[in-house]
């Protein structure tokens, strides 16, 4: 029996998502999505990783937030290229956001690019914006229950970081019971363990981010 | 000059949320949809308030989360009549919603109605449920830039509760910072610091709630 093929229509967001990415890769600049709760720890999660880039690798950063400019400051005072976006209101950024940004951005200064999405554990997950990875950022404080409740989010990581892990025992986190619901959600986003405020289990998370990073360069 | 009068067209939502309201008017339930990022301790908040109620205001509770049904077995251990709704996937509560949870509580059994949202700071503020009450919890973790980030949520609130209070030196939180973007974008919300593992500052917001129940409760 023969199926008709439906072909995949993209829809409008998609669409810009794919001349983002088109636009990216002729830049050979390397993307990833950060995605999380209100608080989690996205915009120290960037510049952590953003100093410890060997000088050849040079960042930049797309800040979303609905209103202000506080991220965008704390990045342009480390002197890395940085454009704020606000939705005004909007509860995630998108395609046609990222390409507004990227049009204010030195992109033949800049290797890899974070966008830091607005916080929100919801809709930022449906809205492809032409990066290469999606990381999710959890925090300890959150509760160890996330997974479950907001499995759409965690089944569209690339990889997993756990925030505050200094606070570990302080809020009794259970972190077998969160790994146990993100497998379940996604099998394959590895989970990283880490601390913005200790430093610790950012060398096996930056590993692992580099290691993406390089695949991209020798491809492109 | 006169002006054509443009009646205010209601949308759907809107409607049902009215529809709602007279509904509970006529149970005589007071409702607060308790609004927060995820992890901020809105179940932990639902259950001190209701632990605190004097014997003769009975609680209920709807729990709303996109997946899962962890937080209404915590609610229903307690003994409280409970309803979990899962959204599939989307990002806040809305009237519709709350229509068919109420059509599942034994609602002369209930003079107190705790809604808790699906954890966003964002889109539950748009969207009206047949509520008294808007509360909106802030956790010391998730930072003191919240007001300035999510001014849409601190604007609907009727009252703000800063949880984990008893954190606050952990986290070097800025009290007056964020009152002060509280203040910037909702003049009238009260902001109660509190910690629901410490029960510090619990009195002064239950104070607070059982007088606006109180006053409902009277020209009912």
């Amino acid at each position: 029996m023969k199926l008709p093929v439906v072909e995949n229509i993209l829809n409008e967001n998609d669409k810009v998502a794919r001349e983002n990415r088109a636009l990216l890769d002729r830049a050979k600049i390397f993307v990833v999505n950060v995605m999380a709760s209100p608080g989690a720890g996205k915009t120290s999660v960037i510049l952590n990783a953003a100093q410890r880039l060997p000088k050849q690798i040079r960042p930049g950063v797309i800040e979303g937030d609905l209103a202000s400019r506080i991220d965008a400051d704390l990045v342009a005072a480390r002197g890395i290229p940085v454009v704020q976006i606000n939705t005004g209101g909007g509860c995630h950024l998108d395609a046609p956001m990222i390409r507004a940004g990227l049009a204010q951005l030195p992109l033949s200064e800049i290797d890899l690019l974070f966008i830091e999405n607005v916080g929100n554990l919801v809709c930022p997950a449906g809205f492809a914006l032409g990066e290469n990875l999606a990381l999710v950022v959890a925090s300890v404080p959150e509760g160890h229950d996330k997974p479950y409740k907001y499995p759409g989010m965690f089944a569209a990581a690339d990889a997993v970081l756990l925030n505050k892990f200094d606070l570990q025992s302080v809020f009794d986190f259970d972190v077998e019971f969160f790994q146990r619901g993100l497998t379940m959600v996604n099998p394959h986003a590895p989970l990283f363990c880490v601390s913005c405020k200790t430093d610790a289990g950012m060398d096996a998370w930056h590993a692992w981010l580099l290691e993406k990073q390089n695949a991209f360069a020798r491809q492109i």
